[in-house]
């Protein structure tokens, strides 16, 4: 007897920011868990039979909880039930879904993945950004500014070349080595940067700066996680600087 | 007299990957504004008075449909309309979303943008993989593999580091020099690679392949866009790599 595991992309908080296939799905699970990060209305879709379980829990040994989180998923997969992990955003988007991926494997159960609305997502469109634009940004990335070595320039450094945005998820404490590792490859001071926390929430709130006051601004602005800071360095912001320094040779000769 | 512009993310095709906030905005519409990548059971949603005008045309010149379609948009607005124009996954992801919000500051009118689930979101939450994931994979890019100048190479490749996944969008014509580029900046041939073709929508097709087969994998399975080509460069990839180099360096001496 196997069960089936749905891992739900609830979005970014707003409740109607739910897929119509993640309403569905809630309604037909057995057990359903969820965290903090979930808006407790979207539990309003679950059937009346389901069993809904808190599973999150703030600043605990987040190793530790996942653990607990996979067994009581593997259990309820054996006992042939629909198991519904709630997620914050998308499941594939830091969403640790592959370790519970994983308990539909080792139980031999169904697996389905409903995709969800990243944060960023919800930020550019609540603020009307440009995370791309034709002929000025052509790509686009997403990363936690977290690396694995504290001792190196950070990974994700390489990728602000002109043409390009960057969103850094839960990047608050690390305002300052975004900040210093972004000018240190060359991405002008002047460049746009926008926090925005709690992007797709009903509470949030975006802030407007620069990329040398990344991190005055989230002091200054006690900006708090779940935030997302959007960085954009277009092709023409890139044009203006390379002008920039030669007209600044010509005065100086 | 202003009328009120929503842009909205009708997420990659299939009609219940919609938000419910979208569905909500499409029965508010008076002209709802369509294009041939949105699935037409979506149309559906809207209100037996809207004006519902489809203004997509395949191998037209796009820049002159585009100017055609903000044309429209304005003269809704200046009528006061609610003009709801719907978007193929997230309108701020290469949809050129830039040109339509300008008409909305132009005729002084509201603008709302709803955002959406983007086609890599369903090709990943499809075939259960990993775009980000814990001590693996820290950052994610989303890149359309066009460059302003073919000659160059393209600035994505400087992307391409040990940790990181991009997703090409439509990318089929630059296969080759997708692949080529890849591993020119030192990507292993070994590294998993899938294309995606029309992710999210129920005729999707997915093709597992490795980072040297990229393009001989297209012309095989006859790929065809929409598709998306999800690449991914794990840490535990580059150090098994670097280990290879170095046995590899003994065994020559």
């Amino acid at each position: 007897m196997s069960g089936k595991l749905v891992l739900i992309g609830c979005g970014p908080g707003d409740p109607d920011l739910l897929t119509l296939r993640a309403v569905e799905r809630i309604r037909e699970a057995d057990l359903l868990l969820y965290d903090r990060l979930i808006n407790k209305e979207i539990l309003n879709h679950a059937g009346s039979d389901a069993k809904v379980d808190y599973v999150g829990k703030r600043c605990t040994d987040g190793g530790r909880q996942q653990a607990q989180i996979n067994e009581q998923i593997k259990r309820g997969l054996e006992k042939g039930q629909t198991v519904v992990r709630l997620k914050s955003g998308d499941p594939m988007v830091f969403g640790r879904a592959v370790e519970e991926i994983a308990m539909a494997t080792e139980t031999g159960s169904e697996l389905e993945i409903v995709p969800g609305v990243t944060a960023v997502l919800a930020a550019a469109a609540s603020e009307a950004l440009a995370i791309t634009e034709r002929a000025e940004i052509q790509s686009f990335i997403i990363t936690t500014a977290r690396t694995a070595s504290d001792a190196h320039m950070p990974d994700w450094a390489t990728m602000a070349v002109p043409g390009s945005c960057i969103a850094f998820y839960m990047g608050v404490a690390q305002a300052w080595r975004i900040q210093s590792s972004l000018m240190t490859v060359g991405v002008p001071g002047t460049a746009p940067a926008t926090w925005v926390e709690r992007a797709g929430q009903s509470t949030s709130r975006a802030i407007n700066t620069r990329v040398d006051r990344i991190s005055l601004t989230a002091m200054e602005q006690i900006v708090e996680n779940p935030a997302v800071l959007i960085v954009r360095y277009p092709l023409s912001l890139a044009a203006h600087q390379a002008m920039g320094y030669s007209s600044k040779g010509a005065i100086g000769q």
